[in-house]
């Protein structure tokens, strides 16, 4: 949950009245993401998610996530379609924060989901793929393999108080994860985020994906790589091989995997599993004081990577040979 | 703001199964009020807030708050209306808490009101004090005069350390308040926390009143000395004479006040000042570890009561003679 920055209503009627979208009638801080501050607007043109972006978000890499956004939306991909205001300009500046104004997404994530609702989210991400293979704009992978020892680096000579043999775990996957990391797989846009909270369902059907502030350019499975860790294993880190069969089918019967995907698919999943763990590694041993985010359990992904490091095929992962 | 509680898709899905509401279409937290949890759901059947009651609202308080809001939306007022489920009960529960959906209210809370908008919150007081005349529940005001002592007495000796001087200002507030708290004055169901956050405009049109949850049966021209406080003074706690006259004309354009409310009008608005300075001098004091909220600052009440002890009259708040 997240309100970082408080918009007096002074301000937002002048932000507001650049754009084409009527007359407010309410504005509501919403508790989600926990990177940015984000408002429910409704407007007598419609209703909106206003975002701000706060500052672990680079300000150079706006352009990329709005006009991804623009792209996949224009090639009917439900995601928030960002609101250019008169000037043609999607990208505006609210309380001295980049701000935008995106189409509000109907729909509910699910806590719980089952093999159904994975199938359908192997499905929307192939779709993905599929909608942003003519999208102009790069944007590395900031939280690909080159980055992962620098933030083990950062979690300094903690990890072990956080689990014990957390730092000679990580050492041994580092190693193997540099020196296999599978580099000429097929790809382009990835949305490498694609937890439960940003996909929605109305029913038990999808309704939309949201979030695009961690896309970037890099590897198709790894981004399946990232749903499988994000979706099919519970909390206690239970792998759940029905949902796993059913998010790969899904995303295969849109797309099917290359063998060189298919080999890579472990070591793309362990990898995928590092980089979660040491991100909320580093928050985890980083709270601010008085912070409103309770971060995330890292030991959550370290209990994955207990399978990920037994895993030998994509058979492992359920997937029909 | 405020979601102390989270709801899973699927404990939500089986409480709003008690409801004829449609289907849902979305669930939001939102960052809203400081004592419950707020969600904004979207369904077919409409817009609604859900709130799931916290542990300082007192349960048995509930029928009294959710059967006024009905009471008061049956007679026109433009306030959230308590929606009832099949068994035509208006509470339920959700997460081992007590839980009402209630029906969404458009509007946007001003920062920075003016002195016609305070004329609009006078109008809209008076007509809500008229709306609940007939209301027959009654619950005492369990922040009047006789819960400031042992309220102060909680803050023990630490008042002097968030500003000096607070603990001997203090107690002779309680003393003149405590001797000529006014006793038989006009009364009924009251707001009793009619601050900006509880008001929603549409433009300069007032939309709506929301959270009732310190409502109670006390004297009306109190709850006109609550708005004069939280509407008429700056956080500095400079007095807007402009504003207090335009809010008390708008308040006796529907219901003139009695010789004996005008006079107690300088009592009821230091005995309100002193009301929110000590349960906020009190919240200042046992901020919880990991609290959510920042507590609101109790000097600004302080800052408010150095005019209300030099007035005399109904006149030195801008009443027209």
């Amino acid at each position: 949950m997240a309100v970082y920055t408080e918009v007096s209503d002074a301000a937002l009627a002048e932000f507001l009245a650049a754009y084409d979208i009527g007359t407010l009638l309410s504005c509501k801080g919403i508790a989600e993401g926990v990177e940015n501050s984000n408002y429910f607007l409704h407007t007598t043109g419609g209703s909106f998610i206003l975002t701000l972006y706060e500052k672990r978000v680079q300000e150079q890499d706006l352009p990329f996530f709005v006009g991804l956004m623009e792209h996949l939306a224009r090639r009917g991909l439900a995601c928030p379609q960002p609101i250019r205001d008169r000037s043609g300009t999607a990208l505006g500046r609210l309380c001295g924060r980049p701000a935008a104004l995106v189409s509000f997404l109907e729909g509910v994530s699910l806590s719980s989901p089952g093999p159904e609702h994975c199938r359908e989210v192997g499905v929307a991400l192939a779709r993905l793929h599929a909608a942003g293979r003519d999208f102009a704009m790069v944007r590395a992978n900031a939280l690909s393999v080159g980055s992962w020892r620098p933030l083990f680096e950062q979690a300094g000579g903690q990890a072990d108080s956080v689990s014990p043999g957390l730092t000679e775990r990580t050492l041994a996957d580092l190693a193997v994860l540099e020196a296999g990391w599978p580099r000429d797989l097929p790809g382009g846009v990835i949305h490498a985020d694609l937890f439960t909270d940003n996909v929605f369902f109305i029913g038990d059907a999808l309704s939309g994906l949201i979030d695009f502030y961690f896309a970037c350019t890099d590897a198709f499975a790894y981004d399946l790589a990232v749903c499988l860790n994000a979706w099919c294993f519970d909390a206690r880190g239970s792998f759940h091989r029905d949902m796993a069969t059913a998010m790969i089918a899904g995303y295969e019967s849109q797309r099917p995997l290359e063998p060189a995907e298919v080999e890579a698919l472990p070591m793309l999943c362990r990898g995928a599993a590092l980089r979660f763990m040491l991100t909320r590694l580093v928050d985890w041993l980083n709270v601010p004081p008085g912070a409103l985010v309770k971060p995330k359990d890292p030991l959550e992904y370290d209990r994955r990577l207990t399978f990920h490091r037994q895993a030998r095929s994509a058979a492992d992962y359920g997937r029909a040979a």
